[in-house]
């Protein structure tokens, strides 16, 4: 590979992940060359990165190719695909970022696969306990950062503290003009309601964040009234996801109800323009994908669906993320902390 | 009052628990007469129930009153105001079926109030650790049957055995035509996912349960091909919650936009009776109510919200499971895997 220590953002970007790569990934990936000034290391199979490539007009001088080998499935175990498979366009992206020939990494690929070679291979940032997945999620307001969502199943009240920290840090950087809120999920407003690891975390918690709004019940969340949401990734994963089922099973209803008659037929037609909007405004994929917080550089979780659209919205997040200085506020944050 | 060990079933009806009590409480039991053969007793304020009763046409062998002097109500501490509140109408519906005066108890009072008098007074069925609470959820195929949803936040792998093993008995016995499927709620199908107490849980419940079809992730919920999901009381409160919470905000979002201009008024009103049906298909209120499962005796806790309607059912529900005898199953079922 060619990538060369640069003075400017660069970001390598998993050419190899997702259902749609690498045709949507290198499209993403030249798209958003035209709107930020950064350069990019593709990662993948050259000779296919390259035939992309050829038939496309793009700065020569802003990207680079390295060559991956190989590529970690879906289906493959996340821990023993990052071991095994050394040359994996995962594995070369989060090294780029280990060795400083990269700021943050891109991939749509597996997220434990993802997350396990970037924790690997790029490392915690001093003091913090566990790294955490943390999702944007849009609403009705602001959006919500819900932080841990499926990188720690079993946690401690200073695990969920810090993904505070975490989470805050990286809201009030990518949305400067909000003071985000920060609550903790639990089952009731009251602070004794929850069981004992959010009883705890919630004492915790109170004595050491500012703007600590107290409890969050999951229905709430979608009300965009608090701004980072924090929970256990076992919690966290399952209310994602039911957000998501939820959604999607009630879209699929309305179409098939609007197929039903004429009558429906025609007033679903009237209603076109109305549902694609409600519909793109509750798409995560809107908001560039997942952050792995507390690793000493960027890693961004692109959705596995991603097309280049969505693979611009990422580069765009990776480099604002990079810009807000991210990794260094968390790292002086979180050494306050340390006993 | 003048309830009599009688040999039809009888259903204790709190009067003044609910958003609506007590004027639709009693419709509702009124209401349930004509349907049912079943005595009920309504406790709570003697004059206001005798005062709604004296404009109503029933049978009056089949209907008495129970006086209770006070009501809990919703922002009090469950458990302080159970034991304070020794004539609350809810404490005086559970002593009703303690002494055997009544088969099962209904109310739409404080869910927590409900649980802690049924658990302090009525009990629990020899060999059950943990009462749990179930709900139905409506989905395209059958409903599903989450436990627990609330009644036990921090968990043993045994307990959630027990979930299991009542939920299997409630479901087979209110939907006798279903032989249903048991899963367990993890972050992945794989038996290795989830937090540590569903990986132990994963182990026990597959060697002791048939049908047990493994984990169920939080998006497949409302898919309906896993009959009974089992979780524990807080991740299974988060997400019915979350549920509900984005099913109420994409309603209310989608009426914002029908409302948004002439030709969206028009669609919105050409689909105005294909939307009510979608809003009832997933009404919960439409399934009577919660179970707290693992006491002796029936106890249902209806939604706070519940008018007469709801009541009904949750009266028809309250019949069919003493008909159907699940307090004797699960006490049976229980004991086979007592140590």
């Amino acid at each position: 590979m060619d990538a060369k220590k640069l003075e400017k953002i660069t970001i390598a970007l998993d050419a190899m992940g997702g259902d749609h790569a690498p045709d949507e990934i290198v499209k993403g990936a030249l798209l958003s060359l035209k709107e930020n000034d950064f350069n990019i290391i593709l990662v993948g199979q050259e000779e296919k990165i390259n035939n992309l490539l050829s038939i496309q007009k793009y700065d020569e001088q802003r990207v680079s190719v390295a060559k991956a080998t190989q590529r970690i499935e879906q289906d493959e175990h996340p821990a023993i695909a990052v071991k095994r498979k050394k040359d994996s366009s995962i594995n070369i992206c989060s090294k780029l970022v280990k060795d400083g020939l990269a700021g943050g990494m891109i991939s749509a690929g597996s997220t434990g696969a993802v997350m396990t070679s970037a924790i690997l291979n790029i490392g915690r940032i001093k003091g913090v306990k566990r790294p955490a997945l943390a999702a944007f999620i849009p609403t009705i307001r602001d959006p919500v950062l819900l932080i841990d969502i499926g990188a720690n199943v079993d946690c401690k009240p200073n695990y969920l503290l810090q993904f505070a920290i975490m989470g805050k840090i990286l809201y009030e950087n990518l949305l400067p003009e909000i003071k985000p809120k920060i609550g903790l999920l639990s089952i009731g407003e009251e602070r004794t309601k929850g069981n004992h690891l959010v009883q705890e975390s919630h004492n915790l918690i109170s004595k050491s964040i500012k703007n600590f709004v107290g409890n969050v019940e999951s229905h709430q969340i979608l009300s965009g009234k608090t701004n980072v949401i924090v929970c256990d990734g076992f919690v966290g994963n399952t209310v994602i996801k039911s957000m998501e089922g939820t959604a999607e099973m009630l879209f699929h209803q309305l179409k098939d109800m609007f197929l039903h008659n004429t009558v429906s037929k025609i007033g679903a037609y009237l209603l076109k323009s109305a549902l694609k909007n409600l519909k793109k405004k509750f798409d995560y994929r809107e908001y560039g994908g997942l952050q792995l917080l507390g690793i000493n550089g960027i890693c961004i979780k692109a959705h596995g669906r991603s097309k280049s659209k969505a693979i611009k919205s990422s580069v765009k997040v990776a480099i604002d993320t990079i810009n807000s200085k991210t990794t260094t506020r968390i790292g002086s944050e979180i050494s306050k902390y340390l006993e």
